[in-house]
């Protein structure tokens, strides 16, 4: 059987990729997850590459991820975090990404409040872009190390039912869980109030439910997205302690199902809203691993788009 | 004939330099260019030097530049936002400066809002002090990388006609190219509505009109300025729109010109206020170039004043 | 005699260390001093170690000292500035300190508002945490490197008359003096206003005084705190004036003592206020050697929890 090669320049989405393209990117995180227990922890594969953290929203969480992720391969870093860019001049996205390319950067890792950003800004450079996050559409690198951390812990993906908790119409963590899991085979079950809940979404091969007990029957892992209490004013729920009450994840609610289910969460936690402290922090989490794992998920996609790049200049 | 040594521990702008200076970092830079164009984009030159970017003004494009110039050649970077630092407690940028020294980092690349911010620092520290900008002043990097731009199209500077069109009043890029143009023999116009142009702007030896067309007629090049719209509040023109109308560099107006001219631009581009998008991308427009041959010119530098600050610090 | 180890993952403060290990701490970084001074300002000892910077307040200065401390010690470096950080989204101290431990950083240096930050971070991960300034509490390596400053100077501390002058009621970086100098055998003499004079500071082994040229008789150096007058709007003093007149060290209160005192001043510098630009810069002032010791320092303790932290996981 022919080996896989990445062929992509860019890491958009997961709605984009094929089976096999998950797979690879899940073992190429896999040798890669090995290099952050070292003493010295970094191999110089992408040594003299330059990466641009580009940043229109505030994200510490998933900037110095990708930001140890590339300096672990020896990459140069450099921050742009848009408040303090040419954006507030004006300049267009596309022009902010062609000056990027004219500095012979190697590497966008682009966080943008508008789903599609990361599409528009790939379809007009000729560097890598990766999908940090992209209005509420996808953000691949959080399911991928979602998926990964999965594997780790049940050994496979397909078969496995796992159950998402949240503001799933508003989530791109869910969409790309939704596409990437699917893809390899998992039943998926999203679990909402009606409101947040998107009409067609069991067009992407989904299970849909408001309740949350009925949600977790027979659930493998439950994925807890952050309730984002400050994306806007307008309320969904009297209060978070409404949430809380019927879809927050807590110790009482777990022991009625006679089974232990994994627990995930992208963070940042509001413990007390979303889920329980007691859950959050219990033997069943792998909240912390899931933080772990992003490192070599993302050192993966870094290298592979880096290598894809390569091709795609080659046939350009 | 002998060869020209650098010999000075600062780049404070062009006004200062000698024809042979300029043309000693037009060569220097040439010789870094291909440089980022490697696979692996690194030299170790500068390793184990500390370049400061100090910058009181906001400017992620020239803060990047500079910050991806100095990695290439191995240097380790440090980026204080006058937002963030210290300055907000009052300290003189002196005293900045000298604490910097303290800790013994080699080069300060300052962007500052007054005048005469560069010079006042480089007396008064032995570190090196590159000017990235000092209020209406001078910017001399910026300059160094279209003057290089030119000299790659046109294989020589002297006889060149070059166009300069915007806010002149107000444009250190402006001074910087006209000190920098004259000083290698190019003939320099500048165009401006009369109250954006300085009284005795023609002392430093350039024509100085007021209508567009006429500016345009023989020039090998434009360099088109960005209209500064955020710098303050006062109306210099009714409208963006009716600045377009009478100074906007478009298709049409360059049509006339029978010869085809250069066509530049600082960046950030404003579309459609000083300059049209078919022009900004059209096939004459070497923008992205100028951003490209950027990191040339600046990796140039920080390693020209290197190289002066230690026979600065021999004759000292 | 056995040699002493460092054995600690942590540096919280001076209050906890012994005599000794003040001492290591100090040898240590007599023998990084001499790196910075080098052509190329650079040793592998932490290659492939990462640090964050986590600051919860604004101090460029010694965030600068620290990424510079630890770039020349080659680790990579992460900057978290509280107000970009999911700080905002409602995320605890603890919540923050186990995430970055799951990226599998080596070092957190904390800058935190409150008093206890550090200790509270460092006994919740496994990673080294840097106390550099909790609250008011103490900012260890700013004593560390004024004590370093004084050695260098003096030889020795046991003996040695040291006058703090300032807000000692707000100072964390009196009271780590304090316990580092009496530590050390230095006779400590303490002078302020009475409203800043913590009720029983006396308590701590040493000298209080509310009148400053009692407080400077037989001195052998004066370290000059910052009055911190943006911390609060309360007016502790009518005007800064007032507090200059009182409290200020010019040249003709030093004139009256007939004996050379050396002059230190953890910066930035309020020039008028609580010290004369005279002083500041004249020739008993050791201001900005301090700025220099902070760098040896710094790189010393770095190193130090670094291999503290590896006997910690040993025994762990």
């Amino acid at each position: 059987m022919k080996k896989l090669v990445w062929e992509r320049k860019d890491l958009l989405g997961l709605a984009d990729l094929s089976k096999e393209e998950v797979e690879l990117i899940l073992e190429t995180a896999e040798s890669f997850k090995e290099v952050s227990s070292r003493q010295i922890k970094k191999v110089p594969a992408l040594r003299g590459k330059t990466v641009v953290n580009l940043f229109y929203e505030p994200s510490t969480r998933t900037r110095v991820s990708f930001e140890i992720a590339a300096k672990r391969l020896s990459c140069d870093v450099i921050n742009i975090i848009a408040d303090t860019s040419s954006v507030r001049k004006g300049e267009s996205l596309v022009d902010t990404g062609k000056n990027l390319e004219a500095l012979k950067i190697d590497i966008i890792v682009l966080r943008h409040n508008s789903s599609g950003a990361a599409h528009l800004l790939a379809r007009n450079v000729g560097v890598s872009v990766i999908n940090a996050g992209d209005g509420w559409h996808e953000h691949p690198t959080q399911a991928l190390l979602d998926i990964f951390t999965l594997k780790e812990k049940f050994g496979k993906i397909a078969g496995l039912n796992v159950t998402i908790v949240g503001d799933i119409a508003h989530s791109r963590v869910a969409r790309s869980n939704i596409w990437g899991l699917t893809k390899l085979g998992a039943n998926v079950c999203v679990c909402a109030p009606a409101s947040l809940l998107p009409a067609e979404i069991e067009k992407l091969g989904v299970r849909a439910v408001t309740d949350l007990d009925e949600a977790l029957k027979g659930a493998d892992c439950v994925n807890v997205l952050r309730m984002q209490l400050e994306r806007d004013e307008r309320s969904i729920f009297p209060s978070s302690l409404d949430y809380f009450k019927e879809y927050g994840i807590t110790a009482e609610r777990l022991k009625k199902l006679k089974k232990n289910i994994l627990i995930m969460h992208p963070g940042p936690l509001n413990r007390g809203v979303e889920i329980s402290s007691e859950v959050a922090d219990g033997k069943d989490s792998v909240i912390l691993e899931q933080v772990t794992n992003g490192i070599a998920v993302r050192m993966a996609v870094l290298y592979l788009v880096s290598q894809g790049k390569e091709k795609y200049a080659f046939n350009y």
